[in-house]
């Protein structure tokens, strides 16, 4: 898309996305935007006492520094999606029962998710960053239902042991808030926070 | 997956799509169902006095009733998607001008989106409907945005002018309800439809 915003992001400088993630690779692709895909190892955890928000921030922030040092000239775009629930953060389940265990959890009621990202530039490390919250309900899941979702294997790799873009679909009855949050990257207020960042 | 409402559907009898939408298409395909597309020609009108849930169901219907007549037996799905903005339905664009004209309507508003499905089973012409709505929120979008938009071309074959599943995602901030109705397809309220419909 010649977008004049999206254009700038990719033009200005080389554009790499510090995620292993397929789902944020295929809807930056699906923006129309090249970049390269840079991971970097980081550990995952964050201070104490951080909201669920500003933890998502700080971790989106801690990969793309991460990922800055191989790079002389570069934006730099990183995630962190996080799943609450009770004011509990859910992770990726460890095993096929806590994939179980979790999604009993969340069946038949709303839970909230955080993605926080951050554009990093080099070699200066001028770096914006934010984080949008989307509410997910629901409906009830049976058992059989649950086991023949986790047996897909789509959960293991997902926080929240759900990814809203596959077969769990059938089971999520409203969202409120921007879907692509969700799926781990919200389009909409990332493209909002590009824009000061790289308006002409 | 083996879920089992899914898996009757679809091992009952031969399972038809009676919409030509490759989104429906893709919707019904991430579920892991097996099925034809068979389209027939409908005119795309209704009784005047409908509301637009009622307009929906209505012309999903008809879309069913139309392809059966080549199946002895199998069970069909249709499907109508309708946008609307101040109480008046929003089709799709004639051209260019008239896809600029409609984005920039929806621009910094909140719309409805409205899409009913039919299950009609032959040859006993059992049949089931029902409709799920969307309120789907623009940002504002520059003359540029919407032109550059415009220029990918996907506009032209779409409600509203505009697809939530491609670039348009970067004006989206919120929706609230199920994000596939949007789409072409409520996966969620279809699946729950189906449960009386094909169970044990």
């Amino acid at each position: 898309m010649d977008n004049p915003i999206l254009h700038k992001l990719m033009a200005e400088r080389p554009l790499v996305l510090a995620s292993g993630s397929p789902r944020r690779k295929a809807l930056l692709e699906m923006l129309g935007l090249r970049f390269t895909v840079h991971v970097s190892d980081v550990a995952e955890d964050a201070p104490a006492g951080l909201s669920p928000a500003e933890t998502a921030v700080y971790l989106a922030e801690k990969k793309a520094h991460a990922s800055a040092a191989g790079f002389s000239k570069a934006t730099l775009i990183a995630a962190d999606t996080i799943v609450v629930l009770d004011g509990e953060i859910i992770g990726k389940p460890a095993d096929r029962s806590e994939a179980i265990a979790m999604l009993r959890r969340l069946s038949g009621r709303t839970h909230r998710v955080y993605t926080g990202f951050s554009i990093l530039k080099t070699p200066e490390m001028q770096c914006v960053s934010d984080v949008d919250c989307t509410a997910v309900t629901f409906n009830e899941m049976t058992e059989a239902e649950i086991k023949a979702y986790v047996d897909t294997g789509s959960p293991m790799d997902k926080a929240g042991a759900y990814g809203i873009q596959d077969q769990s679909a059938v089971f999520i009855n409203r969202i409120e808030g921007c879907f692509y949050n969700v799926v781990g990257f919200p389009l909409a207020r990332f493209y909002q926070t590009c824009q000061p960042f790289f308006a002409e």
